[in-house]
């Protein structure tokens, strides 16, 4: 953990799903590791902080999340465009070498399972709250964030600081067939 | 219903929230109208299309929806930032004059509930899938989509073409505390 990492307050910690980004989700089981890409996911609760994402049955990161019982949301960054395109194309199932072929550098938080994707912009450690239901019909799978973290250089005081950052740290959004879109403009409504 | 706004492929509407962005959602049951803003909403599946939002119990729109059985979502831009943020901000349940006051238009399409709201990108007709259990334990509500508009000024051939239209057709992506972000660049990724 680099010294850029510092913890968020949970009952804060929607903010870093609030906006919408593509995610990345890992899991870790037996010694397994795998991360994969989401664009279906998005905050549920505030206190106690929840989270949700959608993880397809073919996927290997559902069968090691089913299995362990945690999981990572983390935010990557437009420095990590083609790596979240990667993550998201392949399948450990058929691809062993998944990992290394991408080559996304995974790293460790004491007390939490990970694994964490390093030169993410946020990272939400989190606890499933088992729901079958949800999971076989849905493929939803639902988390209590159990621990969150940001990189200080683009979320500050609580809040993201895009427009004052490092344009690499935006945010990435995707549509389809290899079409991202980064964050944007900074707006700020009147309020009374 | 403008010479605009043309029908999406249900099986391509997830499209118009694959990138995450803040959605109102409307609502209709027994001669009253209302629309709300929602942060938490997400696509949940491609076929048949189904979506997902979270709406909290204090919401006049969850009442409408729950004794309609359908509702809408659709896609605010940049030139709705202000009556975004007002939707939001204010409840049918004390302010009975908040669609007034907000200055919002809706406008009706045939063999749809509605409303719809005027100056979106998109919308989302949606029927509720009843889960009482999501409904009552996680605010959340899930729809099938029987219907898909866009504005084909800024989604065109099934594809977000914010890179190429007025600025003001951006979408907008809620933070807290009245900050926005609209969507910004593209970015294409090498597809091997």
């Amino acid at each position: 953990m680099n010294e850029f990492i510092a913890p968020v307050e949970l009952e804060k910690s929607y903010r870093l799903l609030n906006h919408g980004p593509t995610v990345l989700v890992s899991g870790s089981h037996g010694g397994v590791d795998n991360v994969m890409t989401a664009a279906w996911s998005c905050a549920l609760d505030f206190t106690p902080s929840k989270v949700m994402v959608v993880l397809d049955k073919i996927t290997k990161t559902r069968e090691l999340i089913e299995k362990s019982g945690t999981f990572v949301l983390q935010v990557p960054t437009v420095a990590q465009l083609q790596l979240t395109y990667d993550l998201g194309r392949s399948s450990l199932f058929t691809e062993p070498e998944k990992l290394a072929k991408t080559g996304v550098q995974l790293f460790s938080i004491e007390g939490h399972d990970g694994p964490f994707v390093e030169g993410c912009s946020a990272w939400l450690s989190c606890r499933l709250i088992n729901e079958p239901h949800n999971q076989q019909a849905h493929d939803m799978f639902i988390g209590e964030v159990i621990g969150a973290w940001a990189d200080t250089r683009v979320f500050k005081n609580g809040h993201w600081a895009f427009e004052s950052s490092d344009p690499d740290f935006r945010s990435l959004h995707y549509i389809a067939g290899g079409n991202f879109y980064a964050i944007g403009e900074s707006l700020q409504v009147e309020r009374e």
